[in-house]
């Protein structure tokens, strides 16, 4: 160890709970707990269902493309292109939830859906978790069927441009750069088998 | 383009906007806004100051380390290993807050700090920055100065390990997942010159 005394690896005791707020997206609490030597803090902690990201990649004699979806985002004030993906429903897994979220938004169903990895969006922050998956083996399947909140553009984007640009406009969603290196490991992992 | 008519590329207007909690950690407000084609939503945006993340990177003759912080988080009621980093503080620029981190978690000061990229952590629903630091040329020059309620251990561990293995505990912070991307993609920049 570098620094510290090994306390870090302990968990601390939640003492208290309290609702904060109860909104549509998310509930916000403040969580009371104690450290392993003892000391108190109050921590705030978001609640909301859990999400699911899918990486549609497709694979053609001029190169690999993604299947992403471009559309303006609320928080950021800005237009985000993304891999598709949402909120889950109720009694949904990730993969049922990558599924649909990629037919409702570009109108393609995947072959094969790889499970690339689970996280935590922010575990300081947030109770929910993360799933991203690989999407392989696209197929049309019909037209966009948004929710009423959605204006998304489906594109197609190769992928050398994704890999060298995450990060940059319009690539500015922190859990799609997640996403692309959950789900690139997992694609190297195919190809070694 | 695959679906949509091109309006995804286009931003929405915000017609008003209503703070519906101000915390210690977020202010959450909701938006209402109006879609370029007329239609009208409401939407919840977390506003807080911005973050910043520190990759540090320790190159010897055994290989490449990451110098991380394992500490438990109280969202994901886990423990989670890390890069250094937290919120920046007020007139702070990014790199000031990944320098003032990296050695307030970990005792150790950077010779040199690249700017890997910044995006929005999910910018859906949050209006903050995400910043990504690399950190070379490290050096111990002291010991931790944590914050009130923070209860931290910095840890040297091998770099393969942590890009084999982030997205399965205790890598399970999404955001360090993106920081490994950006931070990895500026090595190999500065490698090629």
């Amino acid at each position: 160890m570098v620094a510290g005394d090994g306390s870090g690896g302990q968990k601390w005791r939640e003492l208290s709970r309290a609702t904060l707020l109860k909104g549509p997206v998310l509930t916000v609490t403040e969580r009371t707990s104690q450290a392993p030597d003892g000391r108190m803090g109050s921590f705030t902690v978001l609640e909301s269902p859990d999400w699911a990201t899918v990486v549609p990649l497709i694979q053609g004699p001029e190169g690999d493309s993604f299947l992403m979806v471009r559309q303006y985002r609320h928080g950021a004030d800005a237009i985000s292109l993304e891999f598709p993906g949402g909120v889950m429903e109720a009694g949904e897994d990730g993969a049922a939830a990558a599924a649909r979220e990629l037919e409702e938004e570009t109108g393609y169903r995947a072959g094969r859906l790889v499970h690339a990895g689970s996280l935590s969006p922010n575990p300081a922050i947030q109770a929910n978790t993360y799933h991203v998956y690989l999407a392989l083996d696209l197929e049309a399947v019909g037209a966009q069927a948004l929710d009423e909140n959605e204006v998304v553009d489906a594109l197609l984007v190769p992928a050398a441009e994704v890999r060298a640009n995450m990060g940059k406009a319009p690539y500015i969603h922190a859990l799609m750069a997640c996403a692309l290196l959950l789900a690139d490991r997992a694609l190297a992992g195919l190809q070694r088998t």
